[in-house]
């Protein structure tokens, strides 16, 4: 198996990139395309011994940034490391594509280049949501502001495939997100979308509230992406307002202090629950192609995980099985 | 000034409602009616000996729960203290009504016993949010799932006249809850709502973002009932997530029971930051009367708190500005 990488995508530059992709060639047995700047891969790469047969470097000297429209820039920057990725992967150079870059340049590109499955209506930005449970699936998670049923249905379908191939679960459950649990509860969209997937067959049990995300209830969250993107983001800030009171208070004295200190392992086993590292990536689900996105913020750890996660991705035959089931379903 | 209590809502039963009001008394010299089964509040009122002369009571053998479907309750149950409550309300027996029972009931019987102020479209719910700032106003929480541009503006004019008047927040500042900062994001409501608001004379400073509620970067956030319902019980669901492990991970040995006894104050300092108690109720704006709706679990504190709440929606006469304005802007 071989990977494309955006060797220049991610907050961290392409030191962590390419660590995180040498550790997984260790781990994983896989070959891997870096694409970028091939001066700066090849500078980063001395600082390695091993695994150098099993890279390819593809040159790319344009990068697009977060500040740029990401439908232009992926239309305009034709060298940019984007770009050219995604071209290796739809000419088949490599069998999935990961970047840590700018999730919407990933989206406009896997949308413009890698292109979507027949019938499927819309690409859907998908994440894994921690709970106290694990971890669900929430899509969609930003792509598609105004969404129509039938997107609803087949972000469920394809949350579920991907959830059983890639994540390991058994026939996992969906949760369409809603403001009460009773049928018949939400806006036109909502009540619609319940309709379709509690028809089909899909393992679908009903509404959950906003308090259910948290919970980790469903093991995926349906939903448009404008409630989606709310959610996710408001997730975040509420942790992290949390955390910053609970900093503010403990380092107030002495005393608190002291009681911060005997406690450190128990706040870092919390704060890791809410790791995105270990969870590795967004999938783009509903393209032609395999394609993880990696967190913005990813180092070398978070990197070898989005790798891992889309090694299971290309090897379960998700797009497969995702095609065949629309046009079963549809 | 006279305020009328439905005695029997609310989970903690009359008791704590009528030791609230009767603190209010005490605290806001006011005059007070108490809705409900005459005998059970006679016999609660036993219990003390002040004020017995400014407390009427209105006999209403009924109560509507939370289990039954609200305008149907509303329309069939003539003798409940919520539907005697706000008949009183709407004959002038007072001048504002204060319940803690179902909130659909509360929201159906503002609508159709008291009734919207002309020119208001809908009613939202609104409620206090708190963040590491104080606390926001966040309307609609959850009355109008499918809302129209021109809502949204009205819900922002009225949370904005009652920030300042009740709350005393000069010139409040509104943001529209949006999955990113620029103008132009968003879903088409989000896109014509953020077009009304920034052309009209209130304290628009644009979108904000899920993760800005809890930093509390506006006075005001405004939104559509179904992502305001759904971003209000996320963050309730987060914070319990959170505060559950902390709780799980204080309590595993000897060693961490010990850290936990030394940050107890700490820790209860962080939890007294999210009490509802504190902020009293959440007003029904867009009623031709004043109405508060204190929370399900309210104690006879938050109920005082929530009379004092409705007392300054009185006062400051936030029902005439709403009309005032209404009619000028649009």
């Amino acid at each position: 198996m071989k990977i494309i990488i955006d060797a220049m995508g991610g907050d961290l530059g392409p030191s962590e990139v390419i660590k995180g992709s040498l550790d997984a060639i260790n781990e994983l047995n896989i070959d891997i395309i870096l694409v970028g700047n091939e001066d700066i891969i090849k500078n980063e790469l001395k600082n390695y011994k091993d695994s150098h047969d099993r890279i390819e470097i593809l040159n790319a000297d344009d990068i697009i940034t977060n500040d740029e429209d990401p439908s232009l820039a992926i239309r305009r920057k034709k060298n940019s490391s984007l770009v050219v990725g995604f071209n290796a992967l739809v000419n088949g150079l490599g069998d999935g594509f990961l970047s840590a870059g700018s999730t919407g340049a990933i989206l406009a590109g896997g949308i413009f280049i890698v292109k979507r499955i027949e019938g499927i209506h819309r690409a859907p930005l998908s994440v894994l949501y921690p709970t106290l449970r694990g971890f669900s699936l929430l899509l969609d998670a930003g792509a598609n502001v105004d969404c129509k049923p039938e997107y609803l249905y087949q972000f469920a379908l394809m949350g579920s495939i991907y959830m059983e191939k890639v994540m390991g679960k058994t026939s996992p459950t969906i949760g369409l997100l809603n403001i009460g649990s009773e049928k018949g509860k939400g806006n036109a969209l909502s009540k619609e979308a319940y309709a379709l997937l509690e028809e089909s067959e899909l393992n679908f049990i009903g509404n959950i509230e906003g308090r259910d995300l948290p919970a980790g209830t469903v093991d995926i969250v349906v939903t448009d992406g404008f409630a989606g993107n709310i959610a996710l983001k408001l997730t975040e800030g509420v942790a992290t307002s949390i955390f910053s009171l609970l900093k503010e208070e403990l380092m107030k004295n002495f005393k608190t202090k002291f009681g911060a200190a005997i406690l450190k392992p128990e706040f870092k086993n919390i704060k890791n629950r809410f790791d995105y590292r270990e969870y590795g990536g967004a999938p783009l689900l509903g393209l032609k192609k395999p394609v993880v996105k990696a967190h913005g913020s990813s180092d070398a750890y978070a990197i070898k995980n989005g790798i891992k996660q889309l090694v299971k991705f290309v090897e379960n035959d998700v797009i497969k099985i995702i095609q065949e089931n629309i046009h079963i379903e549809k």
